[in-house]
């Protein structure tokens, strides 16, 4: 069973007091004291862990601790619009070994009420630690607050690049190890404009599938994509 | 705009009155009397249409129709536990361009409480139309009613069998124009003697992630996958 734990406790001997969220999530499935659970902090840190239960806490003693390293980078960029739909890709991302989850501020999400504001991102990051303690990853994908469209294709970048486009291009067969980030249109896509900024900043379009498909199943078209291509090198 | 008809209603100087949802769907983007419109049957049917606005009902004349080849099969047999989520499946699969989505009764979806049973198959496949009229595909996906694993297994079948299991081979490159057939796991996953039933009928161990994805995760990413190797030939 996976119990996340803050970011720097696991410390082998460490006694650590879990939050109530835990400790509700043990009791539903029913574990026991001196059982042995997997301790995550979302950061690549996994512990070995002895549960004891008392009757509103819980306490665990940390064995065994190692630290993976963090994964090749995986970035989704994402119109920021209807935050249900938003939610939902957050939570696939993790279970999909995303990286990075930017909200971006677009043209077409300005003005939309259901857009993502800065107060709804650690909502997102709590979603996004509940889908690796089920999936067991060792890394969530970090959720960044939202950032001006612009403003994020101007930032440096490495690797590989693309813009889900329904008139883009076939992806490649293989990424290899290089980062991969991948922009994604809101509801109504992106203006010429928006493009045109990604394109500077060498986004190449590309087609995750035959119709239009909508922000979040593009998002994880692309992310399930890079996952599987990751396996091979650039040339197939 | 695209707007729903059934199935058999495209003829050249016809006039169909359209369902009260349409009617619906129609009034609340604002649809003018005189609009040309854009007929979709969901069986490869699509024909243009001119609109005439009623109080409460609204009629489209048929222009010039053409009839789509249905696409290369592409099915997903899926452990038919948690409705909410097999419902957002079948959405997604439609988007895809998924051909059919068969509910598999499976050992460990018998006696969940929210498993898909014969009753709920008319709203997925009201779901797949909402999903097509959206994304403008031409076909939309068949939707089975629930069938016993053992016999969807025993049931001829030719081209590409994947069974999504994380112990799995990365899958082939490409996949070319053969027919594809995705079986995935319930939460909880398929039992040993599933599994076999599977791999019997030629079923392939292959994985769409790097960690335990929930069973509608999967589906989508074979879906994905898919649409997207179909693009390459076998040899990638």
């Amino acid at each position: 069973m996976n119990v996340l734990v803050p970011v720097g406790s696991l410390v082998t001997g460490a006694r650590i007091v879990l939050d109530a969220l835990e400790v509700h999530h043990l009791r539903v499935r029913r574990a026991g004291a001196g059982e042995a659970i997997r301790l995550l902090d979302g950061a690549g840190g996994v512990g070995e862990g002895t549960l004891e239960l008392g009757r509103k806490d819980a306490v665990v003693t940390v064995g065994a601790v190692r630290h993976e390293d963090p994964p090749v980078p995986l970035v989704l960029a994402i119109g920021a619009g209807e935050r249900d739909r938003f939610a939902w890709v957050v939570e696939k991302a993790a279970e999909l070994g995303v990286t990075e989850i930017v909200p971006l501020e677009t043209e077409h999400t300005r003005g939309v009420a259901s857009r993502i504001r800065e107060a709804q991102v650690e909502r997102f990051r709590r979603r996004t630690l509940e889908a690796i303690k089920q999936c067991g990853a060792t890394w969530a994908p970090q959720v960044r607050e939202p950032v001006p469209l612009q403003q994020f294709a101007a930032e440096p970048r490495t690797g590989v690049r693309w813009l889900a486009a329904l008139e883009g291009g076939v992806p490649p067969a293989g990424v290899g190890a290089q980062p991969v980030t991948i922009a994604v249109g809101p509801e109504g896509g992106f203006t010429p404009e928006e493009r045109w900024a990604f394109e500077a900043a060498g986004f190449v379009p590309v087609r995750f599938g035959d119709h239009i498909l909508r922000f979040e199943t593009a998002a994880l078209a692309g992310a399930v994509y890079t996952s599987i291509a990751r396996k091979r090198g650039l040339d197939g």
